[in-house]
């Protein structure tokens, strides 16, 4: 990533790119796998400082990519078993990991192994999808009920929990109703077309606090016009700007950890969404506590 | 459509969508002889609620994909007249035919049936072109005549139609003037640029009052970064925010059959122009006479 | 390009469309020598009139495609030489150049050229970067240095100089130091997000008066989902809403060349990027002096 | 699937297109989920007669295509539980399945069903791989132990396994050790190559005798250059005139069932593949009992 | 075409290329209407001499492209009338025509031109299809009852017409009754798999005599994988190595025109169907009449 | 390369995998200095065992990815330098090379070095091309004249050289002359249309004996069918298993270095030209003297 050093574990390291190269929690176009291989050949583009913001994070943070995970492409529940264990590791020493996806599923047991640490934590999730679904074709576990698995598990802080760009149709009449019940805030992407989300992020952040709080990014929260690349893409979604606006008003947060998931490379050949996905991993790298801008 | 039950005929439905698979009045680009079966393949995405809007369109409406009409892919005139006769069947237990194109032409026969069983239409026409040439290459039928033969068949309401988007290069020095002439107000893209449409629809809603009226929405009027799959593509189109929000702002009146056309889809390898149109379709079902929220 | 008449010089033309197939100034994706090939293709769809502004461009001014310069694909400095060379002689008799790039090398010895003819030019840049790096693998002639080694000659009159798009990660702390430093107004993507850039163009159009000015287009400056087929995509760019605001706002400019360049479309299969190209390239000839509206 | 009737069961057919839309099986390239959907569509363009051996299946045979069996995409053990459930209704009545896959681990559950009906099955099994493998990641079940797990519960008679196209590099230094042991005969690519395989056949047919047999054809088996859509391709394989002359050389035999897999659409925009898919599901059906030559 | 002179008319020309770009005869996939356009494009790569045969057409005979033939893409009959009009012209002057298509139906006109100078001609037709359809559709015309049209209208002489590569399904049980009744020898693509076609062009070259014949070449005839760029492709064709056989095996004979039909370029986002054709047209041009070899 | 250890030196080992990241000698489509890293990534699917031969490299041989030397995109005469400079010390220690390419003008610099360790060396050359020019556009290096620069400077041992897969159309009425005078042996891709090329290696390596030698295998030598992702595609090439029985052939010759050139990526959206390199190099390594068979 970013050519970055390669190191094996997250010893010694602040920050440490991590991939997670599953997609079977999937329920309409897989292809995530690739997302960790096809993002770090992207950002082989990207440079060492952020002209916009003038963060230079790696003047202030020890930073490295350590690799893949292991994961077992043929049991979801395995899974997810070994990507828990994997990101205590990570956690143990302090290291604040930044995740290539991999399908939305991942974020499950990422969160049990932050919350694990930290306590429940707030959420910044950008999504076409709330992911609060209760089960698909039986099964608990899947790309789909990420975020009610953490609720019932007592991951997340449901008042500092909010979910933007939100749309498409859905299976049920009130879709968001499991959402509000949590107390979480849902902001529909129609209350973001053609406008600056930099009001929205000033709300977040005074809800937010100082407590710990987690970014979790699919890429679908994008209109498919900018990220072809993911597997069930919903129509009239968010603008790179607007991710930008999202992430960089995320600065001053107490995050401990974030994610870009479902990129499916294979959707898109010019390696646009890609790309997409490792900027916004650098953007996040930049407002992690104890960035300086120069 | 929709995973929706299949019938032979529109017997006993309130709405059916039906396919035109005909592209041979294409002046550039053909293809959209694909458009209905890509569209109905994306569709496979599209749940049964509108989560925007509250719309219950199934539970309303009986509603059923009755397959693709037929068509003489070898002549143009005897194809607009199996189209026509086919309408006549459809419209004539009163369903509400929603379209699957097929390139623009075959809006011509549609409204041929449509304005027999109605009188003369009001029109919502989205586009990047007023598709009201004289002629091209001695032949008064084609994609971009198709208003045109409308106006001289009598089979629109004129001072009810309104054209969104219209954009792009053009053969005469006022491209507008026909439209103008007829009392279409035409809407150029310019005037939609960084705008919500809603204050525009609803002058629209005012000017075509409770008659009949008819949608017909060709998705190159959208920019090619959201419709690559198309024709004749135009830069610096509308967004699909600003087409839900033309399609929303038709709830409420009397509209007596909608059409999507001009999608193409070997020119975007990622589906996602299918799949765009497919949910311009799902829009078009809930904003239809009778549909409820929830 | 745009079917016009191919003619092999300059010979009497107002206006003439010119090729340069050269991108071996690039420093990531090559392939925009055959920008020109497939700009002249999709500019087939292009009509005489400009529905917009009600240009007229072929009525006032003899225009004509003059075909390619010749350039060397294995020595850079010698091409350089060869595009000056083939430069001085279109200028020579007054024709204005129109280029089809080939890569951002290119505009330095076109504007080596023209101010040999008209003295130090404004400029008009659209761009995701600033083009001003000294050197790169020790070179000083790539596709990143283009405006230092303008300015180094004089042939840019910098207190006219203005950098429209400008985003993305750097190898510098200060990215705009060197633009600064020399006057030029940079104005980042970001304060164009959301924005109409009618005002900007207005205090543009002030600041350029009525000496010899130059347009620089580099299709990177928009976001890769209008135009993927590029070799340096920068996330969060113009819309093509804002770049004809911008090269329609330069309407009344003393404008002695065009350029619309880096347009590199194998990695755009849709041919889009060509397209975009090509009607910018038109929306150009549109505001060159001596065009009348209809 | 051809255009056929489409009905809910097996019930009266002598012979059921069925699709299996299950890839999570898959070690390197998902997709094949997709296989069915893309097989029927560009099946359109077969028509009723072999025009090459005469053969008229509908004049012989009832047919129709019942649809996909139900899979459970997270959970690949009750897929396989789902597959042979729904496998044990459709032989039930005496119908012969010829499956659209989907990945080579439905070819497990789907012997089950006929294995249970017939006893154990000779086998032609068409692929680059033996698919002999124990375990992967731990588990089982997945695309590479297929016949492994065949042989265990003694589905296959094993002296009649016939592997022909075999290829690629492997993991041991033995690869083809299992099946020897078996008594499978392995007929690796080299082979195949520059070679008429209807000497082959005819040993086939003798093997085979006139007990019940399955064709297994992983598209993989040919070149990817004919079957760019797939999974795991390997370099050098058979070609579309080799596997017509396998199938074609199984007219005569006591065919069972059959099924075409591994055929992942995304990785070949032409769609040839699913093209190839097609003609070989024809083609299978063209050498079942029972069907007469015109 | 290859870089040649463009000029308007086929005066004072003994070999001209003439694109015609329809493709509204098409029944499956449309688009090589396009084909002229890239087969020139990708011909930017040929040189002058055939280092394989020794040929140097441009020695030998006054070679250019004449461009495109105006069609009407609205009118089936028309296109028909306006081609046979054209190559009137284009022959009149003992002009040899070397057709880049568009789609098989343009034969039927072009060899109404040329048997009307010449006789009932000779002809050599690689193709998958044998093009002898009567209708389809209600119609007479289309491009795939070419071959019967002209038999009706005694354009070619029977005895010596050879269809080469025929294959796939059909709607007939005997789909070569028609074609063995008029004395056609069909030579299907089984009879060519892994064979050498020079014995069968010896036999070819005896069957023509010197007598005036025809090249017409549907790049269908070549397997998918070496052409995907077309509208009917079926698996299991030629090679091309073999079309090399095939065109090389003419030299000699006393050829009146030839055509490269059915490339449809947007099928083959590589660009090497349309190099393909730009090959095998330049093998044609190096057999024609009077070509010398160095 | 094959999920090696990556090491910064070819310091202890006997093998190195090397990429050479250069493209700027292309002449017609560039794109080949994306080639190594497309080969590594495609080179993940690749197993330890050659099943088809038996080679075990790994237990043999100490052999490492030392990842790409460094280029100047913009300045070949010094990227020449550069890459002879770090051959030099990659063979100083007895590491054999093999090189994942970059196009085909890196093998001169490559060959400098190898020849200043070992002398003129025999070359067995892959490729449609003789690469045999004097000067492009005024220039003596590019990817068209490696093997004369070769032979000027005494690099080549020329009574073991020979170049297979030899075709298309040429420059020069006598294209193989200079190869011819050098005493070359040229087998152009006519000689081996469907036929093994075992006898052929038989006689090559009789001719090479056991001085050392070199293999150049340039992709394009295979038909674009099945290497599409390439510069300078020519029809009617050679298949994966002659280039395989080439390779095979090559086992007990005295091979110093090896290299595989011209993979330009994007030109094919498979992956498959990359995936076939990875495997040609695997089977390079796996005829490396040294190698053991289990």
């Amino acid at each position: 990533m970013m050519k970055l050093p390669v190191q094996a574990s997250a010893e010694g390291l602040d920050v440490a790119f991590v991939g997670v190269p599953l997609d079977t929690g999937t329920s309409n176009r897989p292809g995530a796998r690739f997302g960790p291989r096809h993002i770090r050949a992207e950002s082989a583009m990207l440079r060492r400082y952020n002209s916009s913001t003038g963060a230079a994070p790696f003047h202030s943070l020890r930073v490295a990519d350590i690799g893949d995970v292991h994961v077992n492409l043929y049991n979801l529940p395995d899974s997810c078993r070994l990507i828990r264990d994997s990101y205590r590791d990570i956690v143990a020493s302090g290291c604040v990991p930044l995740t290539l996806g991999g399908d939305h599923t991942i974020t499950y047991p990422i969160l049990q192994a932050l919350a694990a640490k930290h306590g429940p934590l707030g959420l910044v999730h950008v999504d076409a999808h709330t992911d609060t679904g209760d089960a698909a074709l039986g099964e608990k576990i899947y790309h789909g009920s990420t975020f009610r698995r953490c609720v019932e598990e007592g991951l997340l802080d449901c008042g500092r929990v909010v979910q933007i760009g939100i749309r498409g149709s859905s299976y049920d009449p009130d879709p968001y109703e499991y959402s509000r019940e949590q107390g979480f805030r849902v902001v529909p992407a129609e209350q973001c077309w053609l406008r600056s989300l930099e009001p929205l992020m000033r709300e977040v952040r005074a809800q937010m606090g100082n407590k710990p709080m987690y970014i979790s990014f699919d890429i679908d929260g994008l209109d498919p016009a900018y990220a072809p690349g993911t597997g069930t893409p919903e129509i009239a979604g968010l603008t790179p700007a607007q991710a930008l606006e999202i992430i960089r008003g995320c600065k001053g947060l107490n995050i401990v950890g974030c994610d870009l998931v479902e990129v499916a490379p294979m959707y898109d050949v010019s390696g646009n969404t890609a790309l997409l996905g490792a900027n916004l991993l650098f953007e996040m790298l930049c407002v992690l506590p104890g960035v300086k801008t120069l």
